[in-house]
């Protein structure tokens, strides 16, 4: 089974294509839970059971981990959701881009030692920083696109020879990565036309959108640019 | 103090332009070795001692330690090279790239947990991703620009409006990002003619290039294109 089936059998299973971020801020905890490593995990289990039936998808993202010395507990959490809830997706936000055995490393990380049955990963340092990745060959990668941020106009916006650079990394992730349907993309919500020019050189990949809420991103419009014939 | 003094007081003081990588990769580990943590600490410890009068700053690769469990090993490393070669620089390289405030956990985990002087960073998302960063004004960020891999040709080199990619990678560092004098640019040594175009337009900034010896870079070509009048 690849990444992809794997992905659309989660989503018909939750009738949902929710992914619910896993992003334990400290300064968002009661103040009588700083510095206590296992309030993280409550933290976050709780917001993987109050939302099990709205989603398909959950996506800690590492960095809140790392600051909090707190490693243990994101692999707690991974193997505590991947026992209560195996047909929901756990999807390793990392965004590590690099090469040859680091790279390696990086793979074993999200999907020996934190179980991620995806990982984000940024494409710029090119096809060589995929490879790893793509020896798991049941696993999937989404890699940043288009990104909903401010600075995202920095470089990804930037006209290459034929195309926004943006563009060329979702043409690239179709044509040439994607040979056993592992590739996803990252493509923010705040962009809906830019939604519909990556689906029409990448029809069949799946996305990951953020930025709807907080940053900006509208719903409908973004269901509108994004789905295709499988959700 | 700004990261360009400390990094030129550090160059000084050691008579040297050279940094050090720390990847302990198990698979070059006596068989003996396998599988004990400590031993990277030992592996770490005995390249940064025997290599201290040839180099100015040491460089440990995170994603080893991380797919080995060892991130208690990387920050005993930090504190151990720090108290013994204080006039060192400890360059983490990560290559993180994030926003907002998983950007600022990155940069804590970096800064605070491994009291990094510097760390590598890549600039996919932009302007945004680099601020957090910014605000530890005495410590560095490498960002990176020209890598010596074979991928780094992919996005990298394209043409944008004016000039290839990294070029603009570049002028951003030197005109907009290195108020404070903490950035530095990561070019690849295979390319020396790169190093020198990097080096019009970011005549001041400090460039850590790998990829000399095994990855085919020459040293004399190197230097030749990347030094500067104060190193």
């Amino acid at each position: 089974m690849t990444f992809l089936d794997m992905l659309q059998r989660a989503e018909r299973q939750n009738a949902s294509l929710l992914c619910v971020g896993l992003d334990p801020e400290p300064a968002k905890f009661p103040r009588h839970w700083q510095g206590d490593a296992s309030k993280i995990f409550d933290f976050c289990a709780a917001i993987v059971d109050a939302t099990k039936d709205l989603a398909c998808a959950f996506k800690p993202q590492i960095a809140y981990f790392a600051s909090q010395r707190a490693e243990s507990v994101l692999e707690k959490l991974a193997v505590a959701a991947r026992d209560r809830y195996p047909h929901h997706i756990w999807l390793l936000d990392a965004k590590r881009g690099d090469i040859g055995s680091t790279a390696e490393h990086y793979a074993r990380e999200a999907y020996d030692r934190y179980q991620a049955d995806a990982v984000t990963v940024s494409p710029y340092m090119g096809t060589d920083s995929l490879a790893p990745y793509l020896q798991y060959k049941d696993r999937g990668i989404f890699v940043l696109c288009r990104t909903p941020n401010s600075g995202g106009d920095d470089f990804q916006m930037l006209s290459t020879d034929h195309h926004p650079l943006y563009v060329e990394v979702a043409t690239q992730a179709a044509q040439r990565w994607n040979q056993y349907q592992q590739i996803g993309l990252v493509v923010g919500a705040t962009y809906p036309r830019e939604i519909e020019i990556v689906r029409q050189v990448a029809p069949d990949l799946p996305l990951l959108i953020p930025g709807i809420g907080a940053q900006g991103g509208d719903l409908i419009a973004t269901v509108r640019a994004g789905r295709n014939e499988s959700g």
